[in-house]
C-alpha cells in the first residue's frame, strides 16, 4: 500500500511532449457574463485541436464522441454505438490542455479574496468552496467538449492532485499521474484552482503558473497561448493605432526586446505598454510576458494567437516555426540564443 | 520542488475523525433514469448531514450556503451576501463523504466494460473517459448541495488523486492531500470513478472499496451507508416476508452472524439470501456485506439505513450505539469482540 515515490516520480514519458495549449478564459467564456461559456470558440478550438493533434494516417477517421452523458437541451445520449470491435483508435500526438477560468471563478474568488489566504475567515472559507466548485464546472464543461471531438480527455484538478502554492508559485506538484496519464494515451485537462499555500494557509495556482512549471519539467516542444485577441500588442489592442509585436526574443536572463515588426519608430523595449487581454483575474499582462519569457528562456517556443482562427490551427499544427509568416497573426516568444 | 513523501504521509490528523458516509448511488440518483439525480433525497440528506456533524454550539447558526455559481431553473446566484465579516465560521466535526455512481457512470461503464480493463481497445478507451465524465458530473452535483447546506465540501477524484487499483482492490492510494484537507476543516467528497490498474490498465475502483481502505488507515468512529432499504434482510426486500437484520456481529477472521433478530425460526447464516439494494453496479451484496465485515472486525461500527428518514438522522447524530433502539430501521455490523 506504500508508494515508492522516486520511482514513480522518475517515471518518463514514453514519447515526447508535443505541446501545451493553455485555453484562455476570455476566449472559452463569456466576459462580463457570469458563467458563461462561449460554446462557438470552444467547439472550434476542440475541433482544431483534433485536427492538429490527430496522427497523420489517421487523418480520414470518423470523430467518435466520448462524451456519453447527457446534455441539457441536447437529444442523444451517446456516440457508443460508433465504437465496433476491431475499428481504429485514433492516435494523437501527447499533450496536455490547461484552460483559465474567465467568467467562471473570478467573482467567487475576487469576493473572497482567497488569493490573499485566510481560510481561518468564514468569507474565504466559503470562497474557496464556491471558487472550486466553479471553476470545477468549468473544466468538465471543457473535457466533455474535448471528448465529444474524439479527444481522450481526463480532467485533472490541481486541488486533487495535491498541488500546493508557495505564494502564486508552485511549492509542489507531484507529476506522476500527469505522466502516467500521457503514457496511457489520454489528454490530461488541468485548469488554475484554488489550492493549499504553505505561507498563506491558500491561495489561487493559475494556469499560467501551471504551465510555466509543466513545461520547465515536461520540456514540451513548443506552448500555445489561445486567446481573444491575436497577441501581445504595443499598447492597448482596442487601440487603433497599436501595434501587434510578432516575435519577441528573450535572452539568457530573462529580458526580451521586440525583433518584429522593427520599433525604430515606436515606442523602445522598456516603453511598451504591452497588452493581451482586458480580461485578466490572475495577474495582468506583465506577469503573462513574464511567464512566457521564463518558457522561452528554457528555449521551448511560446506563441499566443487568437483561439478559433485559421492562425491558431496553424500554430497548433506546427506550422509556425523558424521564420514567421507574414501572413500569421500571432506573438512568438523565443529564446534569442536558438533564433540566432 | 521535490516532495518529502514520507512526512506528507505520516502527516496525522489534527482531530479524530467522525465518520465516513457513504452516499449510495441508489439512493441520491433515480434508478433506471440515466443520470437523473434525486433531488428531494440528495437535499434531504445534505440537510442531516449539517445536523448531524455541526458542532453543537453552533446549532443555531444560519445556513450559509457555499454555492454560489449559477444553477439551471433557479433564480439567485449566490448567498455570498450572508458572509459578513465577524460571523461565526460553523464548526464540523471532521468526517468524509464518499458516492456510489447510481445512474451515472453505469451505462458508460457497461457498454465499455472498463471493469475488464483493455484500454488498447477503442470502446474501452472511450468508455474510461465517457465514465469519468458522468462520475465526476454527479460528484460536482453532490459537491455543490452540501455546499448549499453550508458544509465546506471538496470534491476529490480519486483518478486525481493518483490512486490505482490493483484487481479492484487498492494498489497505492496517496492520503496525504485528504488529512491536509481535513486538517484545513474541509468535508472531502470522493466517489467510485474509473482508475488504473495495475494487472489489467485499468478498472473501477468502487465507493465501497474506498471507504474500507480510508477506514483501516484513518479509523473513523463509524461508518454508514446510506441507501435506498432500511438495512440487510433476510430475502430481497420486496420480498413480504423479508426481515430486516437489526445487528449482524462480525468476529476476528471476518465471519458473521445474526444477533437480532433471533433467526431459529428462520433460515440460518449460510443460506440467508442477503439483499440490501438491486441496484449495484459494483459487485453486487455479497461484496457490500464482506466489505462492511472487514470493517467491523477493525472494531469500527458500521451501520445501514435508508438515507433521508429519522432513522438516517439518528444514526448519523452518533445516537444508534450500545444496545440498538427497538424504533430504529436498520442494520448494525459490527465486531463480536467489542460487543461482548
Amino acid at each position: 500500500m506504500t508508494k515508492n515515490s522516486v520511482t514513480k516520480n522518475d517515471l518518463v514519458l514514453k514519447k515526447p511532449l508535443r505541446c501545451i495549449v493553455k485555453l484562455g478564459g476570455a476566449a472559452i467564456t463569456v466576459k462580463n457574463e457570469m458563467e458563461k461559456l462561449n460554446e462557438q470558440i470552444l467547439q472550434s478550438v476542440s475541433s482544431q485541436l483534433r485536427q492538429a493533434m490527430i496522427e497523420e494516417k489517421m487523418a480520414g477517421e470518423k470523430v467518435r464522441g466520448m462524451d456519453w452523458s447527457r446534455r441539457i437541451g441536447k437529444t442523444g445520449v451517446s456516440d457508443v454505438d460508433d465504437f465496433k470491435e476491431g475499428s481504429a483508435d485514433l492516435q494523437f500526438d501527447p499533450f496536455i490542455v490547461v484552460h483559465g477560468a474567465g467568467s467562471f471563478g473570478h467573482f467567487q474568488a475576487s469576493k473572497s479574496g482567497i488569493h490573499r489566504g485566510g481560510l481561518h475567515k468564514p468569507l474565504a472559507k466559503a470562497g474557496f468552496v464556491a471558487t472550486r466548485i466553479s471553476v470545477t464546472s468549468l473544466n468538465l464543461e471543457i473535457v466533455r467538449a474535448l471528448a465529444r471531438e474524439g479527444i481522450p480527455t481526463v480532467g485533472m484538478s490541481p486541488f486533487a492532485c495535491g498541488w500546493s502554492t508557495c505564494k502564486r508559485n508552485i511549492a509542489f506538484a507531484d507529476l506522476s499521474q500527469l505522466k502516467e496519464t500521457l503514457n496511457a494515451e489520454f489528454i490530461p485537462v488541468l485548469h488554475g484552482d484554488a489550492v493549499f499555500d504553505r505561507l498563506q494557509d491558500c491561495s489561487i495556482l493559475s494556469g499560467d503558473v501551471i504551465i510555466r512549471h509543466l513545461a520547465e519539467l515536461l520540456k514540451p516542444d513548443y506552448v500555445i497561448f489561445l486567446t481573444d485577441v491575436f497577441g501581445v500588442y504595443d499598447r492597448p489592442p482596442t487601440n487603433p493605432d497599436a501595434v501587434l509585436l510578432k516575435e519577441i526574443d528573450v535572452d539568457e536572463t530573462g529580458n526580451w526586446s521586440v525583433v518584429k515588426p522593427n520599433l525604430l519608430d515606436m515606442n523602445k523595449h522598456g516603453t511598451v505598454e504591452i497588452r493581451v487581454s482586458a480580461h485578466d483575474t490572475t495577474g495582468g499582462m506583465e506577469t503573462k510576458i513574464m511567464e512566457a519569457a521564463c518558457i522561452a528562456k528554457l528555449g521551448i517556443d511560446v506563441y499566443i494567437t487568437k483561439a478559433g482562427t485559421c492562425h491558431s490551427l496553424r500554430v497548433l499544427k506546427g506550422e509556425i516555426n523558424g521564420n514567421i509568416p507574414d501572413d500569421w497573426l500571432g506573438t512568438a516568444i523565443r529564446s534569442s540564443k536558438k533564433s540566432k
